[in-house]
């Protein structure tokens, strides 16, 4: 059943009235008919089976048949925080993150990152970053879309550490001198509800002295097993252990 | 360090001659020079540091410096078989799989599968996998290079079951009825050493028919937590929820 993410928050109504680029894909893309049912996704998370009771030439109206009852969100919020990467990998990055449950992106110029992205050039960035993780959610069934937030400075993202209740990252230099336990530790002191910013760098990794600052705010460097992953990997392994030892053990 | 992979099993030797390809590498591409070293990784997925004691025209020489320590292999023996999906998404599912540590691919024609390949199209695509697979395994510091086989009838699969210790299919409709232990619980059951099958379907998923035949054959179906994965999202979070309950919990 097709999934529409609506801006405003959930509110019991007679009929629910969609517009615009949603009425466009329900009525031209998926020429739907009355009486045929879509998701309704709130911007509180809440979402609704709907039926639509009428298509006029610029609105369609629907009406609430049930609540959707299932939990699709992971039980702890997790934010993904990649240095810049090179070409396509953080659009990459988002598809599969957003499938695999994260509930933000954060992009960062690290040291290492090749590119270099002015202010204009990073709105645009984030529209088209904020469209792929709105579509990734609709096909992987969420109930919401992930943020998505570009900074201008690496110090930005420091700034936001203390609003975590645990920041990791994820530091390939760890996994080489065979440290393969503070990952899964972090995990097992984690509490359903609580929120955890999760680190990684660029192709070329983070410098000693970015790990130092890291450190100093309170980040934990950990491992993520024996086998170097690319830069756009290791987002997805961390998110697959997190919905595996939260929602599957 | 520089990684590459010989066919030959592993033997204590004074030299260890290189030519074809791993040569071009070494002495074209990297230009390293004699005293520097390399990792040799043997067809027993044994390896050793070496050192470069002389090039010549076509080989290269080198004396071994010491075993390689670190166990860079999940401690259980991963195949990934898929029911051939639509474009790239197999290379794709195997350079990640590979990062992420699986030993084998299947490709198969599953009843929903869209591409149709022949004898000589599958032993093209085969090449070229295998050469994918031996790039992301030196990438990720890999002791092998995974086996890739693709199949041309979905019996074949059915046919190498008994082989391994157990087999699971990832079935949507199993997520989408709320399933959630039995990934984890075959994981819990699994010892190190022994070998587990586990087969995902193209983006059109499994038929009742194929799943029922999947079962009768001992395949166990489950499901990944409350979103729908793509098709080739669903095998990197079955690697990364392996590695990390087998490695780092």
């Amino acid at each position: 059943m097709q999934r529409y993410f609506l801006t405003e928050p959930y509110e019991a109504k007679e009929h629910y009235v969609i517009t615009g680029e949603n009425y466009h894909h329900i009525v031209r893309v998926m020429r739907m008919e009355t009486e045929q049912q879509v998701f309704l996704a709130f911007s509180d998370r809440l979402a609704i089976i709907a039926e639509i009771t009428e298509i006029t030439e610029d609105a369609v109206y629907l009406k609430e048949v049930s609540k959707e009852q299932a939990e699709k969100e992971l039980p702890v919020n997790v934010t993904i925080a990649c240095g810049h990467p090179k070409g396509d990998k953080l659009e990459w990055v988002v598809q599969k993150g957003t499938e695999l449950g994260s509930h933000k992106f954060i992009g960062f110029p690290a040291k290492a990152s090749v590119v270099k992205w002015d202010h204009k050039k990073l709105a645009k960035k984030r529209d088209r970053l904020k469209k792929i993780a709105t579509e990734a959610a609709e096909q992987s069934h969420r109930q919401f879309a992930p943020d998505i937030v570009l900074l201008e400075k690496e110090q930005e993202l420091i700034d936001v550490f203390s609003s975590y209740d645990k920041v990791l990252i994820a530091y390939e230099e760890s996994a080489k001198v065979g440290e393969r336990s503070r990952f899964a530790t972090a995990l097992s002191e984690l509490k359903v509800g609580e929120s955890i910013l999760i680190i990684f760098g660029p192709e070329g990794g983070f410098s000693p002295a970015e790990i130092e600052t890291f450190q100093e705010y309170g980040g934990i460097i950990c491992g993520l097993g024996p086998r170097i992953l690319r830069a756009e990997t290791a987002p997805m392994y961390v998110l697959s252990a997190i919905s595996y030892q939260f929602e599957l053990v």
